[in-house]
């Protein structure tokens, strides 16, 4: 067992409240005066999550859409957020409190508050918020998919991936792969619609196949994921060429920000009505078997799975 | 205007919302269904809020007790909280984990969720707590005091500045000092059953004497407080000697976590028997007036303020 991992099972015993889900979703469900509050906390730490030479103002956007996307995930809606920040280079945090406004803005979303520090020189900026939501009536947890249900994604899988080793690489094109790797679009109006559907829902941002694996872990079951199914954007596919490594790599890569579900087979004409309502692809990925662990296959062909799923840490 | 200012005050452009009280008070307070939420974000940094070799556990306990501390002064009891949680050494960690449990337990709050992120090597640690709690009928704002009213603290004041004194010149000792530096109690209890009698109420965290200039700015009102009145506590007058220099920086020293807050002088005789119910002491220290500013007796003599009234990070 890693360090973190030993460090996040001590602290699974003392959240004990029904609220805290066991520490195994994505966010908190707290019943609060007859509502759902869905709650999460997200850190960002420079050089880690995030390029020291990124913008500012997309590094805000980032913190603001990793949380809220985790919302997203629950089929909650934003009622607001909490801020942490270090203080840093003057210029720099002026541009980042630029950024911040139109990022809250753009989901509806008011700062309540939070607090600053000031770190010793040279010491890399952490950033957290946390993020408030309101629950609709259903709160979709990791733990409810079932073998037969089928494995869905929103979006498309890889681009944010590509966009980071691009930007490793100082390249800055295509403009569309470093847009979803520095701006992600949490899908908060699809996991609201999607909520009262699934049978099982969360939000990939470690990896398509290690978040697979988390759900069907949660859930008891095992998965089946069909590469060949992945939706690739234009853009990736161009850059990479159709093959298996790009797929494979696609997969692996994290910092998707889509939403990866399960649900009953008899839910998949109303799924696909809300992909075309919402102009949003969703896609059938795979499905959960009985059994436990991850299966990967091309076509009707096993591929091994790769050696690295995605990001280990949380 | 410091950069840290400036940056708030660009914050406060996007804190819109009244749940967020504009910025101005110690926490949000937040209406969910027909229930008033109290919410506040710290974070504590090594090297600035905590010293590198304090114990781990007592890291903990200040990460937790200074949030509580933003909720008793708003009379809310605690429902939950969210870590984020900076990974470094793993004995550390563990010894952290294992301090957290009882520090929460301490005052009935359950771990709701959170974070871990890994930093560069020999990074800082950066730790944050949001704590959640249900307010009462009340929740007292900063700026409610006017010209006229008492201004009350609880316990004592200038221990734990005492105690960080003594623990950067390599002592341990008195006991009772580094104690209160490491090891802050929240007035939760008070808090609860202050909120009703109260006309202002905040946590002294920065100073006595910047957190009373604040809650008279955010009421509009000027205050004169009497050093003399100031509550000490026998071990800080033993260390110190019972002389204005002594006052003085108890009264500038920051990290008291008590409750400072104003009230009509009818409510002295319910606040007098209050304290002697809670076995908390609650003392006068001097009066909100007309105008603005803060003005420093010790009896009828008027005392130059310092030069530094306490912390100026927030």
């Amino acid at each position: 067992m890693s360090s973190e991992a030993a460090f996040i099972d001590s602290l699974r015993a003392l959240a004990t409240d029904s609220a805290a889900r066991g520490l195994l979703d994505d966010a908190a469900a707290l019943t609060v005066g007859g509502e759902t509050l869905v709650l999460t906390h997200d850190m960002i730490a420079e050089g880690v999550h995030y390029l020291p030479d990124d913008p500012p103002a997309d590094v805000a956007w980032k913190l603001v859409a990793v949380n809220l996307s985790d919302l997203a995930a629950k089929g909650a809606r934003p009622i607001g957020a909490l801020l942490g920040f270090s203080l840093g280079e003057e210029s720099w945090d002026r541009a980042f409190a630029e950024g911040l406004g139109p990022a809250l803005a753009a989901f509806g979303m008011p700062l309540l508050g939070g607090d600053t520090v000031a770190l010793p020189a040279g010491a890399p900026r952490v950033l957290g918020l946390t993020a408030l939501g309101r629950a609709g009536p259903i709160v979709p947890s990791r733990a409810g998919a079932v073998p037969g249900d089928r494995l869905w994604v929103s979006g498309s899988i890889g681009d944010a991936g590509a966009g980071l080793k691009l930007l490793r690489e100082g390249k800055d094109e295509p403009a569309a792969l470093i847009e979803r790797y520095r701006n992600p679009r949490p899908r908060l109006q699809a996991g609201q619609r999607l909520a009262g559907l699934v049978s099982a829902m969360m939000d990939v941002s470690d990896g398509l196949l290690i978040d697979a694996a988390r759900l069907a872990a949660a859930s008891r079951c095992g998965s089946a994921i069909r590469l060949d199914w992945l939706p690739l954007s234009t853009a990736l596919l161009d850059l990479g060429g159709d093959d298996r490594a790009t797929r494979l790599a696609a997969a692996s890569a994290g910092d998707d920000y889509e939403l990866l579900f399960a649900a009953p087979p008899d839910r998949t004409s109303a799924i696909e009505a809300l992909a075309d309502e919402l102009g949003l692809p969703l896609s059938t990925i795979g499905q959960c078997e009985p059994g436990t662990g991850l299966r990967l296959l091309d076509g009707d062909m096993p591929v091994p799975l790769p050696e690295r799923l995605g990001f280990e840490h949380g």
